[in-house]
C-alpha cells in the first residue's frame, strides 16, 4: 500500500487530497493559500494536515514552492516531464518535500508556472490527453501548454482572467458588467469581436452603447472579448484544445473554441491533479 | 470686440479661458471637473466664474453635458463638422450654452465623445492640420478621429489608459510599473510586442521575467505594449497621425507612430480647443 497526503497549495486556496494506490480516500479544502500563510507558520500548517489526514509522506506543490511560499524552490527548465520535475524535488525533510515550478524561455519570451504542471502532465498520465496535445487551463492566468511526447515541451500564460477581474472591480465598466458571463450570444459576439484584437477600442464600445442605450449582456460580451482574444492566438484551425477548468470557465472557452475553428475537449482536473502527484510520489519515494 | 468666456469641463478638471477675438487673454485651472459638482450646484459654478473672469457669454464644452453634468444634451451623429455641432448648442439661458458632444454608430460599432470634438475640428480651424487628416488624442480613452472635408467622418475610442491605470493601480504588475514610462529602448520593445496584439500574455510575461530575475523597465515595456496595441491597429503604413497631447504622452505616441511606420506631427491642444470653441461661438453668437 502506498499511502500519502498531495497538497495543491494555491495563491488563495488550499486542497489536500490521501492518496492510496492512486485513489483519492480522503480530502480537505481550507483558505490557507499562501498568500494567507506567513512562512515561518508553514511547519505548523502542515503538522496540522498530519493531524487531520494522518502522519503520511507529504508532496507539496504550487505557491508553496514560491517567494510568498515555505521556500523558493528554483523552477525546472521546460521542456520538462514527470523526470525532471521529479529531479528537480526540494526536499524540507526526510516525508515531506516541495513539487518545482516551470520556467520557460524563448529569446525575449519567458513564462513561469507553479503547481499547474502536475496536472498537465497528470491528464496524459492519467491517459485523458494524447502524447502530443494543447492543454489550456483557464483562470486568473490562464495556462496553454503544447504537451510533445508526453513532456511539456512550451507554455504561454495569458492574464485573460485577472483583467476580466480588474474591468469589473474597478474600470468604467465596473457596473455594466457586474455579473457572470454565459455562453449565448452575447458570448459568441465577444468572442468573434476578441478575435480582431483590437481590446482597448472593444471594451470602450461596450461603455459607448450603454451611453446610447442599447441593449446588451455587456458581462457576456466582455467576457467574450477577453476569452476570444486568448484563444484566437493559441489555437490553429482544427486544433484540438484539451480544457482542464471548472464547469464555468470550462464552457465558456468550449464554446469559445468551438466559435474558432477548434475542437474542445473537457478534462477532468482533480483526476489530472491525482495522476500527477501520483506520478510523482512513484519517481520519487 | 468679441470677448467670451469657453470652458472645457472635463470629469476630473476644468479650465475656463476668457477669449477676445480668438485670443486668450485670461483663464483658470480647478479640480471642479464634473464628477465632483453635484447637478444643482452648476448654476452657482458658473456665477463663480463669470465672478472671477467677467459677466460675459459662456460656451461650455464636455462632461458638463454628460448624465453626471449638468444636463444631458444629446449626441450629434457623425460625420459632423463645426456646422452640425453648432445646430446641436443646448441653451441653458439666452447667455449660456453647452456644446453637444459626438456619436459614432456603424453597425455593432458604437461610440461616444464628449468635448474631444472642440480640439479635433480646432485642429483644422486652427490650420495646424490639413482637411483630410486622422488625428490622435491619447490619454485616459484615447479618441482616433477620421477628419474628411474638415468634419468627423468617423472615430474610435481606445481604453489603453485606462489600461495602464488599471494595471498600474491594482494588478501582479503594480508594484513593477508603479513609475512613468519613458520613450526609450524599453518602451520600442514593448511597441513592437504590441503589435503582435497579444496583451494578455505580453503582458504576464513583464511577471514572468521579473521573477526570472531579468533586467527591465517594466512600466515603459508595459505602457509601449498597450500603445503599441493601440496605435499599430489604427494607422496604416507611411500615414500621418496628428497628436493632441500633452508632452510626455505626446512623446510616447510620437515614438510608436514612428517605430509602426507612420509620420506622426505634434499638434498644440489648447490652441486647437480656443480655435474649435471660437467657431462655434461666432456661429452661434
Amino acid at each position: 500500500m502506498n499511502r500519502f497526503i498531495a497538497v495543491d497549495w494555491g495563491t488563495t486556496n488550499r486542497r489536500a487530497f490521501v492518496i492510496e494506490d492512486g485513489r483519492v480516500v480522503a480530502t480537505e479544502r481550507d483558505d490557507h493559500g499562501a498568500a494567507m500563510v506567513p512562512r515561518n507558520d508553514y511547519p505548523a500548517e502542515v503538522a496540522g494536515i498530519r493531524e487531520r489526514l494522518g502522519d503520511l509522506p507529504m508532496l507539496l506543490a504550487g505557491m508553496v514552492g514560491s517567494t510568498i511560499g515555505w521556500r523558493e524552490v528554483p523552477y525546472v527548465a521546460a521542456p520538462a516531464g514527470f523526470e525532471e520535475v521529479a529531479a528537480g524535488l526540494d526536499r524540507v525533510d526526510a516525508r515531506t518535500a516541495i513539487v518545482p515550478g516551470l520556467s520557460y524561455r524563448d529569446g525575449t519570451r519567458a513564462d513561469v508556472m507553479r503547481g499547474e504542471e502536475v496536472q498537465l502532465l497528470g491528464a496524459v498520465a492519467a491517459g485523458s490527453v494524447p502524447a502530443d496535445a494543447l492543454l489550456a487551463q483557464p483562470g486568473t492566468h490562464c495556462k496553454w501548454a503544447r504537451i510533445e511526447g508526453g513532456r511539456i515541451a512550451s507554455f504561454t500564460t495569458a492574464m485573460t482572467g485577472e483583467l476580466f477581474s480588474l474591468l469589473r472591480a474597478h474600470s468604467i465598466l465596473r457596473h455594466q458588467i457586474d455579473r457572470d458571463a454565459t455562453p449565448g450570444d452575447a458570448f459568441l459576439a465577444g468572442v468573434a469581436e476578441g478575435a480582431r484584437h483590437d481590446l482597448a477600442a472593444s471594451l470602450f464600445a461596450i461603455r459607448a452603447r450603454a451611453v446610447l442605450g442599447v441593449e446588451q449582456d455587456a458581462a457576456s460580451l466582455a467576457s467574450g472579448l477577453l476569452i476570444g482574444a486568448d484563444v484566437s492566438t493559441r489555437i490553429a484551425a482544427g486544433e484540438a484544445v484539451h480544457i482542464l477548468a471548472d464547469p464555468a470557465l470550462g464552457a465558456l472557452y468550449s464554446v469559445a473554441v468551438t466559435a474558432l475553428g477548434g475542437t474542445p475537449h473537457l478534462v477532468d482536473s482533480h483526476a489530472a491533479f491525482v495522476a500527477g502527484i501520483t506520478r510523482i510520489r512513484e519517481l520519487t519515494a
